[in-house]
């Protein structure tokens, strides 16, 4: 490796099973790992105790977690506790859709990934067993990585940030074995929308519903506690 | 107007005299106007205060100031006091670049856009007189609008929530005329990377010099108090 090529990944990191495997991915690929994780106002806080916990147990660098107000802006039952938390699979984008929130979020990766001169953001998203939301489908990680070539003072200068989503082909099954073949630890991950304070799952929510069936696809056992 | 197109816009109030004419622009225009300034650690606390004036001078329907933690990630001699401002007009690009400060900026945006179902943003930024930030070029802007379609739940109904930059191609000169012809009021403006706690501005920094030029160019006295 050339000494101009920075070796360092940020990588996103939100408590439950996705972003677990992400980091272990990233660390797997030799990456020196910077973990950013988002308080944004989650119903849950248990989510980022999660977090901290999967940082603390896999390994990196550093972790933030960086508090943001996108909660206060309203407009997802995932931040707002006046909105119900379907537990059916609905058509379209559900209530637990959360505005423009991988935009903000990997708009701050990007920010720290310059000030770090880091050659990569990790991010976890998935186009097969996800829940229907825009910000994760292959054609918007796309607009964002070619965003980050006119975004930065590196794009500028030549050098490119990349984008790595490396489940987003995977189905959550595929996700939860290649996780299991790198030793991460799916006890400590907390994948439901409506955790309670200690996180244990509920159980119902289209979470706990795709992670559930991923563990019976995998052919695993799911460690994670519900209510 | 038909009963399905919001009039409302998001407009971004800095304090500065490119977003104060923008958010004059987007009242002319007849929106609804939802104003979003940013506390991002920025040297100069006055230029919120600035912003505070500008809207509730020229009016809003609301206005949002939203702490973020951007600064601390480092990287900006207007975030990090320990840097330099530069004086003199630098080559490529300067100490003054907040890394993916727009990106950040607009992603709020965004969001909020979506919750309130907005049908623009306006942002004041200009691809003539500036500092040579990447983040205010018209091919930047049309990488961002471009993630707006893929990114949200109204880009997948198929609405467009357009990012306007009417300042993108004028000059600071003519940004000044077009903004007394609206009744701007530049003399509650701050432009200054450095100014002191009442406003009062250096001068000297590349913003200052281009805020001094721009009223020469338009044969209007500036209105700014300076050091």
């Amino acid at each position: 490796m050339t000494k101009d090529i920075s070796n360092k990944a940020i990588v996103l990191v939100s408590g439950g099973l996705d972003s677990a495997t992400c980091l272990a991915l990233a660390i797997a690929q030799g990456y020196e790992v910077y973990a950013i994780s988002f308080d944004y106002g989650q119903r849950s806080s248990s989510e980022l105790d999660a977090a901290k916990r999967v940082v603390s147990q896999l390994g990196a660098k550093e972790h933030r977690v960086i508090d943001l107000n996108i909660g206060q802006l309203g407009g997802s039952a995932l931040t707002d506790s006046a909105m119900h938390i379907p537990e059916a699979e609905s058509d379209g984008i559900p209530a637990t859709y959360v505005p423009a929130r991988n935009t903000v979020f990997l708009s701050f990766a990007l920010a720290w990934a310059e000030v770090l001169d880091a050659e990569a953001i990790y991010i976890g998203v998935n186009a097969l067993d996800y829940s229907g939301y825009p910000d994760c489908r292959p054609e918007y990680i796309a607009a964002f990585q070619n965003l980050v070539k006119l975004a930065t003072k590196a794009g500028v200068e030549g050098k490119v940030i990349r984008v790595e989503t490396p489940l987003i082909d995977l189905s959550k099954g595929e996700i939860i074995k290649t996780g299991m073949r790198l030793g991460v630890d799916y006890s400590i991950t907390v994948s439901c929308y409506q955790a309670d304070d200690r996180g244990k799952a509920c159980g119902h929510c289209d979470s706990c519903r795709l992670r559930k069936q991923g563990f019976v696809d995998a052919g695993e056992l799911d460690p994670g506690c519900y209510q």
